[in-house]
């Protein structure tokens, strides 16, 4: 199989190293808009070849769009805009309504197949992508019943091939669960980063006391502004409805502190720690 | 060097097995409030006896308080009435300022040395004690110069055969910098938690999409009310004003998501980057 992915960051140049180390594909081309990035993905080894988008589009078995979320929709409707019907075209990306929106009439949609391995870092750009990376972890696939039989089933042995579990959901539904999983553990990264650095003027401070669980917490606050404000734009109404929960959540806590009801906050902390029956 | 260690749990577990790995010490005697968790610290070896408080404080050249902070001040009260000039009392809670002032005029004050390592992990109990803790973590030591030197020398070389760099900070400092990254991180998480669990009715899909992130987010939503309302009770004021920050800052995102502000947007995330200059 020869795959063309578009953009060679953190998630495309991981699955080029995935499909390559696992023998999936005879060749990876690839596309990049910034030339420092192209050169920099092919002496990475992301990618055998650099080629303009509608040349890797029509020469690929599988197109691969793996840009900021911003960037797809028009990207899928110009890759179905040229493949044939042999040909498959999936994106990676974190939001999907809006997508599945504009190719829904497209005379080719059914080559289309839309997915979200969940799996990621907080860096970005060619030099993050990783060996490894995607197994074990799931892929969503979304509106599969609008996917051509073939398409889906070369997909799902695909994402077999690379042990991730596969789950489906519909364009809407992947959405709103992104949100309250995913999205809003950014905003509460970012939120917190800027916190810390706005209340703690002394850097040394923060590094030295870091141990005491601020870094697992403001890891993701690392992630990427290209990445992550178009997820925010394109998700807005789900990722604003968790976000006014959340701040919601932090009220009811601050008022607890204020009242010194540790019975109450107790209850909370009690309720909070039942997220381990969930995530081991 | 006879260790007595009050609190056998996550913190006083830890230190017990880390003494014992290094041969810091000769015998680790034990307190328990718990029956249960007293005969599991034996069995888990993280003592050698369990002692009465009063007899682990005659008995031992080192008194280690390591239970909940709303414990503490009166434990070091009552092992301060009863040690000797040549005997040391430390705590290693993760609040200093009511601790700090409880013990000041008392007689035996230069015998205590305040302490706060900044490891940990989001579990708790006996059975959360691992090997390999604290080292390479920083050390906090409080008020030194209301210690006697030659217990602070004792500490201070205890703690570096631990191999952790140790730093110095009047205890009113240290609980506000511990508010800013430590304790604000346990609220954000228990927040997030409760958020994600009130929004998410479905079980699976959290478990099932927590790849994107909430993983790191919420890891510390697990830690356990016995230790965190304590912590937060006894900071107050440093916890209060972080947090009014905190809920600050994700409303500031939440607007310029509201209005669709991608240029302010970008300049939040961004600066929340700047946080890697920090923590690697």
């Amino acid at each position: 199989m020869k795959v063309f992915i578009a953009g060679l960051g953190l998630i495309g140049g991981s699955l080029a190293l995935a499909l390559k180390d696992r023998d999936l594909c005879c060749e990876v081309l690839g596309a990049e808009a910034d030339e420092e990035r192209a050169s920099e993905a092919l002496r990475l080894g992301l990618a055998d070849r650099i080629v303009p988008f509608e040349e890797g589009v029509e020469e690929a078995d599988l197109t691969v769009l793996a840009t900021p979320v911003d960037q797809i929709p028009i990207l899928a409707i110009k890759a179905l805009n040229r493949v044939k019907s042999n040909q498959i075209v999936i994106d990676m990306g974190s939001t999907k309504e809006e997508l599945c929106e504009v190719i829904s009439c497209h005379a080719a949609r059914g080559r289309f197949v839309a997915t979200h391995p969940m799996w990621g870092t907080e860096y970005s750009g060619p030099k993050a992508a990783v060996h490894g990376a995607f197994a074990g972890r799931t892929v969503v696939l979304c509106d599969t019943t609008k996917s051509d039989e073939d398409a889906t089933q070369t997909i799902e042995k695909l994402f077999r091939a690379l042990e991730m579990p596969i789950i489906y959901m519909d364009a809407e539904e992947h959405d709103l669960h992104a949100a309250y999983v995913s999205h809003i553990s950014h905003i509460t990264s970012f939120a917190l980063a800027n916190t810390v650095l706005e209340k703690e003027r002394e850097d040394r401070h923060i590094f030295d006391l870091a141990g005491g669980g601020f870094e697992s917490t403001v890891r993701l606050a690392k992630s990427s502004s290209k990445t992550w404000v178009p997820i925010l734009l394109r998700n807005k109404y789900n990722v604003l409805d968790v976000l006014r929960e959340h701040i919601h959540q932090l009220q009811l806590l601050r008022k607890a502190i204020e009242r010194d009801d540790s019975e109450e906050l107790t209850e909370m902390i009690d309720r909070a720690n039942s997220i381990q029956r969930i995530i081991h």
